[in-house]
This record gives structure tokens, sequence and C-alpha cells, in this order.
């Protein structure tokens, strides 16, 4: 018998756990991840979805993070996603990973910190931006590829999703 | 010399082109797709990211979708998205895919319309199941794997995206 574990899931219901329950689900094992397996996730990682809002309209975009302190670094050219965050400061980020067994997925909901480079985020700046720049083509999702080094002339701006809240969840193949 | 050839650009402002234009851009050609070539990422993929707003809350998740007349046709379990998009149907879905030579990805910016069983949408409906069905494990990001074939009974709730606007771009790298 496959162990089906489900709880705390943000996009099922009462009723579709119930149904869930009552069905074949084969060989994959679902559950939610613990804090720390959350974590892990964001720091194996350097990309994911940003989801945004202003004014009822939603806007999503792919970035480049990295994830340290309780936020997620990154770099952005001036434009739309920069001009929602601004407006409102809300956001969502979607980070998933895939491999040979399965998938992990952890959604954070945080805010929106631009860091100007004038008020002492120089180390921080040059800590994300050394890291992001070890993933070939990591600024292609900005559309522009950066000069190097960073100066305060060139025009990405820097920011960080100061995270609030965390969730997650893994399907893995059970084991044999 | 490479081509470069950058317009349109959802996130790149006039500075940021600007800057662009004056730098080294390696072998990458960066361009905006045609609208016959949005519609061919759309026709190609199955997966995509859709992110949806109530109260100035993002919400965002992976859905699977199949691209028919307009419209981007998919399943859901009741839950937060479904939620989020009864409460302000606006939404915006992000497709992207990679191959060996770069991407292309595709905004796509559209409205929620439910697609109730009993108003007429049952070949529709047949339709989209049957071709999301081929991929497997296309339930996993909904988080319950659906009883075949589908019934009034079963939970997932139908909808499309009625696509409103697009733009999509594409990074390859150069011909040599």
């Amino acid at each position: 018998m496959p162990l089906i574990c489900i709880n705390d899931f943000q996009s099922v219901s009462a009723e579709g756990k119930r149904q869930w329950q009552q069905q074949e689900t084969g060989s994959m094992i679902i559950r939610s991840l613990t804090e720390e397996e959350c974590v892990a996730v964001l720091d194996r990682n350097r990309l994911g979805r940003l989801a945004c809002a202003r004014d009822g309209e939603p806007y999503l975009a792919t970035i480049h993070y990295v994830h340290a302190q309780g936020s997620l670094y990154a770099f952005s050219l001036p434009g739309r996603k920069i001009d929602f965050m601004r407006a409102n400061p809300r956001v969502s980020m979607l980070i998933e990973e895939k491999d040979e067994k399965g998938w992990r997925s952890v959604v954070v909901n945080g805010r929106f910190e631009e860091l100007p480079n004038e008020i002492g985020h120089k180390k921080q700046r040059e800590q994300a931006w050394q890291l992001l720049s070890q993933h070939e083509n990591w600024w292609l999702p900005g559309g522009l590829k950066p000069v190097l080094p960073v100066t305060t002339k060139q025009p990405h701006l820097f920011f960080r999703i100061a995270v609030e809240e965390m969730s997650g969840r893994l399907a893995d193949r059970e084991a044999e």
C-alpha cells in the first residue's frame, strides 16, 4: 500500500481531500514540506516566478534570485514589475524543482523592498551579483545583459523580497 | 557582428534599451515574437504559470492548459486560485519554452471564465481533458489525481482564460 499523506494544500479543498482519499493514487507520495525543507528548496535554486499586482491587475515574470537571511535578493531593470511592486509591495514567489523522482514546489508570500545603492547595501549587492553571475544567461529574463562589474551607473535595481509566509509540497515516486 | 533586434520588451525601459545598445551582448539574438509565433508557443506547450490577484494580494500557481480558439482551457480543484479568480477575473499567464538554442516566453493577459458542466461545455471539456490526460502527472500542480472519465460528480472545475493581450520574446544563440 502506498503511503498517502496530504495536509495543508493551498489549492485543495476539504471536499477535494476527501475525494482524494477515496481514489487510487498510484505510486506517488504527496505531502507538505516542513519549513526546513522549504528553506532548502529556496537555497538550492536560483530561478523563480514572481507575481505582483497593481489595481487588480496581476503581473508575473521569471526572475533569478539568491536566498539569504530570510529574503530573496534579485536585480531587475526598471520596468513593469518594478512599477507594480513600488505601487504595491505584496508579492508572491513560486520556486519549483524537479528530479527523476518527482518535484517540490514552494510558494513564498512576501514584501518587496528596494535596496538603493546609496544606503549601505553595497556588500549584499556585490554578494548577490557574484552568486547570480555564475549562472549562464541568468540575466535573460530581465532582458538585458548587465555590465560587469556592478557600478552605480548601470541601470539594474537591487531589491529583496522579505519572506513573510512560506509553504511547500512534494510529490515523490514511492520507494519500491 | 551579431544581429541585435529589440523592441516592445515589457520589462525594459527606454533607458534600459539605450544601455543595451551600447554594450556587448555576445552571441544572443533577442527580439519580440510575432503574434503568430506567440500562438505557436501556446499551442506547443501545456504547462504555464498563472497569476491572479484579490484585494492587492497576488497569487500564482503552475497549471496545465490546452490552447484552442483564443483561450487557454484548464481544470482545477476548488481552492485559492479559483476563489481569487472568481473575485477578480483578470489574470496573467506566463508560458516558457527552452531548447538547446535558447528560449521563448509569452505573457498572456486575459480573463477567467468558469465553464460549468451544465451549460453546454461538455464537448470542450472532454477534448481538453483528453489532451491534458496524455501528459503524465499533469494533475500534480492541482494536487489531486482526477478520476477518469470526467463525471459531473468529480470535483474539478473547468475554466478558460480568454486571451485579451499577448506578447512574447525570444533569445536564440546566433547562427554561426
